[in-house]
């Protein structure tokens, strides 16, 4: 199996949810996201070519997209929502 | 591949999740939907072309609008809901 | 095109998630949830033709009233739920 | 058009989401998710046409699940989960 | 029609969201959604006829639960998330 | 029946939704989320069976990270979101 690198397959990046800014805050969702699904299927092949279908397919994009929002909700509670 | 332009790619415009207003708080979850859309997917013309598919199917435009009030929920709460 | 009215556009109409009661709330949650959708498709024809597919299907009016109790969540949040 | 009846178009029945017990909550629940549907569907004849689809499908039935799980949400936040 | 039992179609069964631990919290999310499909369908033999269906698709499974983690976030929050 | 061994079975691993760190804690998400699979369905050869079928689908490994954000959100609140 070409496995995802060990990088790719680490939880929480940082082993935090807390960031500087909302940017980054958000960037963190994504990488958990495609952590979570690295973790569910760390075979490299197998991702790479689901990617073709769901990355051209619109209600699987709304459906990913779903998914970082939801990640940052908790990423934003945890970081107070960056409020002064 | 025609990519979509730098601004479209920023995760959240502004860096910052506080508005003014409610209608302010709420077109900001609609551009922060869209714009974690155009980071899975960056290529302008794929974006493009599916459009004709999920903007007319009431299914996919239901779907829609549950990732904008989840973004909308992480949104308003950041900003106490504008209580006065 | 046939363009939703600009009142149909509105985000959050009164810009304000407050209102006197629970029942105006939930209202106020439809109607949200209708003007996003508004606002990603704003051609009134494809919206009616779409709308003989959706309401006669159940799986739709399912997703579409998990769409509104969403919103309600945030609105409710907002009125701190209408507590005397 | 033979329309559900007025009290099935009642948004939040009793205008309040404070219930004196967790039961009665949940189902409170369960009314506030089928009187948004008939909010959006109120055509009596639509709905029992569809429920001998939606009702026999158990991946219809989860979803219907899934919504009453988050009207509950927000009538057990608002009763602060009814502890003594 | 073969009806669920009547201890099935409680809705909250103990009418109570405490639990001593989180083991019992989360069996009362189970139950609290299985209760509700009942409540939407209580005709047992449609059930049990449902069941070789969706508790052999992997995306009825992990739809089921989607339903059983949202009660178990209400629940969590009910028992202050058992912290000591 | 090719049972899922007893471990495989308890909801909430440890009893608690306590972690020291947020990898731990995404962890427990995934391990809750798997073991309710289980509790659903405890066939070990009807699961393994359908793994090719979702393990591969790109739409069924986004529904699955969804259940473990969903997760994850209530074991973050939980730990305070491990802020120091």
């Amino acid at each position: 199996m070409n496995r995802v690198p060990d990088e790719g397959l680490i939880l929480v990046p940082g082993n935090s949810l807390i960031t500087e800014t909302p940017e980054e805050g958000r960037a963190l969702a994504l990488t958990i996201a495609r952590h979570t699904i690295h973790n569910i299927q760390p075979d490299l092949d197998v991702l790479k070519g689901g990617r073709p279908n769901y990355s051209t397919s619109p209600d699987s994009l709304i459906h990913a997209a779903q998914v970082v929002s939801l990640e940052f909700q908790t990423i934003a509670a945890a970081n107070n929502y960056w409020r002064e």
